[in-house]
């Protein structure tokens, strides 16, 4: 019998290239995404379409309510920076940073990694593109791995195998285009754009529109991005 | 001006005395309960009723679905275990074990905490009466409180204040009931049943109410509690 995975699956370009991964390493993989009051919701319909062309065993959306504590522009109605705003947002903490998003998407992972008997948790952080993050560096990784082995009846028990996979964490957003490509990823049905449209349209200009375009560009693959204008491929 | 705090508050002994803790310690708190499909809502009518009497800033209840993972006595329609099931229960890992929980409720705690500018979460976790539950254990809180302190901005910017607070975490029922007692927590407020009904009276008989009954006995207090049948109090 195949080991199980579950998979953090936003509907984004990153998490399903993971989900490849996870599968072609073996893995039967349990997709997990989250219905948090995002202003993307067509994030989610990308993540039904994507989960389905991996061919996860099950998929699970959760509902939470991230706005009830408010302050970021991925739920609130805070500008989604564009052009030059986006260029100096990658110098800080981006503002569209919710807070412990990744520490509470982790957590529902768990737990569903504890009720099927998983040892194995797939998330598609990436250090190098979005470093401004602080919940997607590796040494936030590893100390979340180290706390999740406490936390669970398999750590109780002595069993130190609970892993945070995190495959893509030193790659250029270039080389997971390149690895998902290989497993045959097919990024039309993903959605990265912080402002799509409810067809999932991307906008183009926003940071991580900018930084999935110059992936494509870099890894001389076609850009299948379905953008809603043609704002400055030049 | 004050410090302040996120309090997680469930509506039982533990944590309305950690409420009554951290208001005692100058802290301007923040209570955070959640609606997770408990059996025992009336739980939540308690955090009302101890967020008001403790005097907590704001309450917010956050509904989060750990039903949708199935595999525990307090979500699922498994029968609580009573008498002689609860005392040897008390020797493994009690299937009222809800997986993560404490991980997910110190998550969005953390969230909280960062939209406030907070650097202070208290718990009411306990490892002598509770020794079953993983996430009760003092090497979890303080891997916790590392893995927390790297997923935050402020862990970036190399603040290292965040604390996770477990001010009960050595005491035994008795110790903190005298405690709470002594801060002038009205236990009569708080619902510690695992099978409570409607109007938040107690069975009496569960591991949850059978620790609590032991604690007022030793620590010489009356008991408050509100049962609804006098099942054995000899």
């Amino acid at each position: 019998m195949a080991k199980k995975a579950v998979v953090l699956l936003s509907g984004g370009l990153d998490s399903a290239t993971v989900a490849a991964i996870a599968s072609s390493r073996g893995f039967e993989t349990y997709a997990l995404s989250f219905s948090y009051g995002q202003r993307h919701s067509s994030e989610l319909e990308a993540a039904r379409r994507v989960a389905g062309q991996v061919g996860t065993t099950d998929h699970k959306i959760v509902p939470i309510d991230l706005r009830a504590f408010g302050a970021s522009a991925l739920t609130d109605d805070i500008e989604v920076p564009k052009g030059r705003a986006a260029e100096e947002m990658a110098e800080g903490i981006p503002v569209t940073y919710v807070p412990a998003r990744n520490t509470i998407f982790l957590s529902f992972a768990l737990a569903w990694a504890e009720v099927l008997g998983s040892s194995d948790i797939f998330i598609g952080v990436n250090a190098l593109d979005y470093s401004g993050y602080p919940d997607c560096r590796p040494e936030f990784i590893e100390a979340y791995q180290v706390m999740a082995r406490l936390a669970t009846k398999a750590g109780v028990e002595g069993d130190e195998a609970l892993t945070i996979h995190a495959p893509l964490i030193d790659l250029t957003k270039a080389q997971i285009i390149e690895q998902g490509v290989e497993l045959g990823v097919d990024y039309g049905l993903t959605v990265s754009c912080y402002d799509a449209d409810d067809a999932g349209q991307a906008c183009g200009e926003c940071d991580s529109c900018v930084l999935r375009r110059k992936g494509f560009e870099e890894a001389g693959v076609d850009d299948p991005t379905h953008y809603r204008e043609l704002a400055g491929t030049a």
